[in-house]
This record gives C-alpha cells, structure tokens and sequence, in this order.
C-alpha cells in the first residue's frame, strides 16, 4: 500500500504570482496534497492583507484538483505548524535568478529545528525567471500592466487598490 | 545613412561616483546621445534631493561633450520613460562584485514590459569594483574621506551637509 | 486511491560517497520507488567499470528497504530512459558548493526534451558539502584516508585498486 | 554625422545554436555592423571543422541584412583581430546560468591588453537560457532531437554526420 | 624575535552565535591577541543594546586564554578604530552561503581606506553554515528553541527577553 | 614569547605571476615565515617542468625577505606535506573572480583530513582580478604581450619558449 504524501508550500504570496502557480501545478503532479502556507507575520507590512491573500490563491487555483490543493495561513515556526499540519515535506520554488543563499540558509535551518522535514526545491519554467511578488507591486505600483504576470483576479484587485 | 541611437542610463545616482562617471564615459564611445536618467521614487528616502542630485552629476560631467550627454529626471516605469525619450537601448554598469541576481530580473523584466527594449551592461573598471552609492554614504556619514571615490564637486557637498 | 512514485536518481557513482547514500535516504522518505541509474558513457574514461560501480552501490544499501531502491545502468538520453522505466522524476542532490548553473542547464534541457520530466532537488547533509567523487578519486590517488568519506565496501575497494 | 558603429560577436561556434542567432539579432539592432567571428584553435578538436561552422552560420542568417552581418574566421588574440577589423567593441551572450567569472575574466584581460577595446553583454532570451554548443553536442550525440535549440540546416548537417 | 600580532574580529554580534565562537577559536590560534570589536551604530536598532552584547560575548568566551581575547566596542570607520587599536588585520568569518560579495566591496574598500590594513578571511564548520544572528533572532522571536545554536547565556538571555 | 608562524602557500604556480606576487607580499606581513610549495603532479601536463617553476618563483622574489620566504615542491596529499614542514596555515588567494565553489570545497576537504589545518583567504589587488597562470600561458601562446602579468624573469622565459 502505498503511503500518503502531503506537501507543504509557504510563502508571503503577496500576491500570487504565474510563477507561484506554475511550481503549485508541478508539486500537485509530484504529491497526493499540496497545502499552500500562508505566512503570517504581525509586524511585517503587506500590501494584501491575510485573507485577501488567501482568497486570490483560491480564486487563482479554480482549475486545480480541489480535494488535492489546500489553502491555509499560519503563524510562529514553519516547522511548527508542519508538525500540526501532519507533513513532513516543504516545497520551495527556484528560478535561475534565486537568492539561493537565502533558500539553502533556510533549508539547512528548518532541518535543524526538526530533523524529519524535507525541503525539495522545483524549478520554475524559465519564462518566470524574473518574476516574483516584489516586483509585481512595484510595477503594479507605477501603473504598469502586470496581466500577463499574475492571474486575471490579481490583476483586477491590484488595479482596484492602486487607482 | 547612419541610425541615430540614443542611450538611457537610469540610476539613483545618491550621488554619482567616480564608477557612474566610468561607465558614461564608456557609453559615450558606443552611443551617440547618453541620457543619464535619474529615477525619482517618492516614497523612497534619499541623500540629496533630485534637483541636487541632477546638478552633481552635470558639475561631474563638465569635461564631457555636452550635447552628447544629457542629465533627466523621471518617476514611474522606465519602460514608459523610454518611449518618451525615443531610446530603446538601456545601459547598466556591472561590477565584478554586482547584485547580477537583480540586474538580470530587471532587465528581463523590461524586456517583458517592452519587447522593443535592450539592456546593455558594460563592466567599469576593476579599480571600482567596490564602489557604490550606498558605500560611499556610509563611509561620509562616519566620517571617512570619500575624495577618491566621487568627483570633486560631490565630495566637496557630501561634506557640507554631514557636517 | 494513492498513486505509485517512482523516482530516477541519474549519475557516475565513480565511486558512490556517503554524500550520494544521504540523498538516496532522503529520496526514499518522499517516494515509493528510487531508481539509482548509473549513466554509462563509452567515450568518457572511468575508475570503476560499471559492473563495479553497480555492485558498490548495491552493498552500499545493504541496509535500505531493497523493494524500494532498485540499481541499474542506461546509456544515451536520460528522458528516454526516464521514459522506459516509467518514471517522471529526477532527482539531484544540491551541495551548497555545487555548480548550481551545470544544475539548472540540464533540468531545463531535459524538461525541453521531455515536457513530462519534473527535476527534484534536495539537499545533502552540510556535513558532506565538500564532497565529490572526483575529491575521493583524488585523494585516493595521493594515498589518502577516504574511509570517512565512502561506504566501507568502497574504501576497501579503492585501497586494492589503487596500491 | 554620425560615427558608424562596428562590433565582434567572437565565439566557437559549434555549431551556432538559437540562442547565438538570438544574440546576433540584438546586436544587429544596436550597432551598424556585426562581424560573428569564428575563433580557430589549431590545438583544440572541434566537432565541425572551420569551414563548415562558418558555412552553418551563413546559411542560419540568411534572413538577416547580409550588408550588415559579416561572417569570419580568425586566430590569435582576439584583440589583434579587432584592430584588422577596425572595430573596439566586443558582443557577449549572457544566459542567466551564464560562467560570469569567465565572461569578466576575459573582458577585463581584453581590455587591459587593448584599452580601446569594450566588452558589450547582451541577455539572450529567457528561454534559451540552458542552451550552448556543448548540449547541443551531448545531446545529438546521444541521438537526442535538436531541431529546437538549433538553426535548421544545423540539425540536418549534425544528424548526418552522428549517423 | 617574532613580531606580535594582533587581528580584529569587527561584527554587530547581535547576538553572538556559535559560529562567531568558532571563528574566533580559529582566530585565536593564527594571532596572538584577537580583538572582538563590536560595532555601534546610533542609527540601527538592535536587538541587545552595545552593553549587553558585550557581556554576552564575554560570557561565551569563559574557556578561552583572556590575556589572547579582547572584547571592546567602535564607532565610526572601522580603519579609524584599527589605527587607535595598534592592528593591521581584519578577521572575516566565511560561510559556504556568505554574501561574498558585500565581504569582498568591504574588503577592497577597507584597503582603499588604509592601505595598511588586511582582511583575512576565515571558514567556519560546514556545520554552521546556516548560522547568522539574524536567523537567531527570527526564531527566537517565533518561540523557537536556539539553544544549539547559540551559546548557553545567550540562549538564557534571548529567552527572558521574548517571554 | 610569542609563537612562530609558518604559513604554506601552495599552488601549481606554471608560471607564477602578479597576483601570486602580491599575494605572498601580503602573507609575508602577516605570518612569520611563507613556504611556497609548488605542488607536483606526475600525470598533470605542465608548461613548465618543476625546477623551471621554482626557479622563476626564487627569481621573481628576489626583492623578499629571503629568510622568511621558502620555495619548495611537493607532491602527494597537501595535508601531509603541511605535517612535514611543520605548518598548520595554508594560503589561499581569492580574487572577484575565484573559483569559490572550488576553494571552499578543497579547505573544507583539508580540514576534514586533518583537523590541525587552517585555509587562510587573502584577497588580491582589484587590479589582478582577472589574471590567472592559465589566461597567461593562454595570451602567451597566441604571441600576446605578457610583460605587465607576471614578473620580468617569467615574460622572458615564456617569450623565448614559445618562439
């Protein structure tokens, strides 16, 4: 029999972007859950707030399997809420242009903090190397058009915000 | 005939440095109009205003040839600035020590906002390859003695106002 | 009902090192069957012959659930292989010192030549980022102590091979 | 009037692949001439011999402005071939997995054994970013399709001569 | 007759975590006094205020040859504070997923500063190379256990300090 | 008393240039005694035989110390060389365009053999960043003009060596 695997992917998904639904679609392919973290920090300032967030991602994954894809938030220690959550694996998305100190800083951490946690690290597809939330908001901020950047929800909202 | 190319060199320029001054002077051999474009973020905090910044970097071009040389300021997309200027062409300096992460998503990006633009990256000197704005500030703001590092003209205001 | 993952781990193991068994451990945890796939390449000289190498990584496991790791050889396409064994996933283990760039070339090419092939990197212990089998080939070759480096079978192997 | 504007796109070129072809179009719209010249190393095996990549390059461009590129070969330090072809500027390719060291090892060499010379880096297209000759080699040598890393008449030529 | 040398170990130590004491084992056996010089910056908030970091660094070193390790505090350049402290060498901790390139812009802009100084760079334990104080305080601050990585009285410390 | 220090610098040095120089200047400051160990390779091709090497190492620092300056060969592991001599200090240089992959895995890899050993990184002039004993042989064998790369003695060897 085989066993059940669960996948944890966090992040600020602030908002979410075509490359982040690129690595969901991949993760959902590799494991039998994928569970997208939102990560909740109280004294970070975001341009969405929490369920807003969380709402985009939804509206965003509507063509996804929905007894595969979850969407969560949580605050405190990843390795924390991985533990209440049940999974073991996190999942985190590269592009050619990563900061990959940071990414393999935090892979070795997490693993320190709890010894069973895996981090597996996808690639993107390369037309999403350069794209990334912070970007988005800075071009969304000047005015630019970002539809081809995020999904048609995103871009409605942000557009509403921003105006 | 020959086409006419005109250059964009965009930059935060708080304050320019004896690299920017490379790496115009560089341009200035393979262009034949450098715009030298100072981006103003109004939410951002900077050292000098920008008609200060605007003005040190005219001071530190003197030696220049004028009318191939031209100093702007512009706020929103570059991409959008570009268009208004009549320049397809984009000039980034690298250091051996540059951030090549964040120069080559913002060149890809540009590219996505505007298929008709190309980023150019000339290497400055290795005499220069420390040298930044924000180094340059840290080190007046202690204190130190930034005169080989800047033009003249800026080392001469930086001292003014720490003082 | 769960899906069956299988998972090909693609290489020289000329010879296996202690850094390759953590990342086959690891590639365990995260799916049902590891296929270790030894890359034979007719042109390219090697230390061990394949046979060997096979039979080295098959005692190197001695202690691993044998229904779920399997070893063999391929030569030509690693897709085509991928395609044979029946299996969509690569998987490669990241050193912080590894050559990212050699990395991110071949998971881009075979995702090109196999729209169907996902690569999955996971990360070895810090312990052994220092370690490759070319440093265990050179060190073994200057009559160095590898046995801390290497599965038993292997150091012994290489110490009869070599004097 | 205006200065006309030649530059050298040095490489193997063996053979050119869509990404170098990619490189020349960019090139071709920043500078008044292109000469794509053919790096010859009497001590280095190559897979196709001068004549032929230079035959391969021809036919790759052939809906290029044939005024404005120019195909040819040279030996010897770059920088001398420069000066016979009258030109100070020297094209680079760079792919965001890109050996920079080597690209800024080079540039700064050449530019310390002719000052007059400048090293331009373009970015090729994201999605050529995991494409070089050597792949190309590796995976025609493999019996891989190629037919969309590299120009046409390179994929029927290559496929000759592996059979 | 040797010449005594002593070296400086400049850092923010906010807090000092047991990768900075590894180093300055490390230290300790190539100089013969090391100088752990924490730096104040009246503009940058920290964690632990310069008095406390001070004594959280004394704390730790309890094992060590006092007469070798000195603990003090500086403003200003750090090339001013070498001057005063009669040294020429500056000690710099290297981990496999260190910002190479602010090490080396501070590096070259040291010895730009004064030609006399050197940097000396050092490696940590693979072990630590996750290891920074900022890390620390993230998880502290999430509630998480630090006590492998930090010394005993800085673990104490930072835990009285959350709660 | 103080203790004295011995530092090995080792290395290929075929030929030795500027920056191996400059780097063994700085090390001369720092410790007490440098040994340059030219490291022997039986199955490594080498420009110049190992006598030739040490010779024009001795030649090109004839303005040195000589009692604090040693020149040397060695072949085998080089922690075994270091027990011999007496010395727990290797030498590194590190330049903006090292190789640090390379570097960190080899002192990772020494101080696994032996734990008494410590790899010190040095960083070269920003000048003798792109300059390497392969990019000289490189520049020399295509009758480029080596004179400002590497000591006097050494242009003079190569130049009547090739012709």
């Amino acid at each position: 029999m085989k066993k059940r695997r669960s996948a944890v992917y966090p992040g600020s998904f602030d908002p979410i972007t075509n490359g982040h639904v690129d690595i969901i679609r991949r993760a959902g392919i590799l494991f039998d859950e994928v569970i997208i973290a939102v990560i909740v920090k109280p004294s970070k300032k975001t341009f969405f707030r929490t369920p807003e967030r969380i709402s985009l991602i939804k509206n965003s994954l509507r063509e996804f399997d929905l007894e595969k894809v979850k969407v969560v938030s949580f605050s405190g220690l990843l390795v924390n809420y991985m533990k209440e959550a049940g999974s073991e694996i996190i999942i985190r998305g590269l592009r050619a242009v990563s900061d990959f100190d940071y990414e393999f800083q935090m892979a070795l951490m997490n693993r320190k903090l709890s010894g069973r946690v895996e981090t597996v690290f996808l690639m993107t597809d390369a037309k999403f190397s350069y794209l990334s939330s912070s970007i988005v908001r800075e071009i969304a901020g000047m005015g630019g058009d970002i539809s081809a950047l995020v999904p048609g929800c995103v871009a409605r909202k942000m557009r509403g915000q921003i105006k």
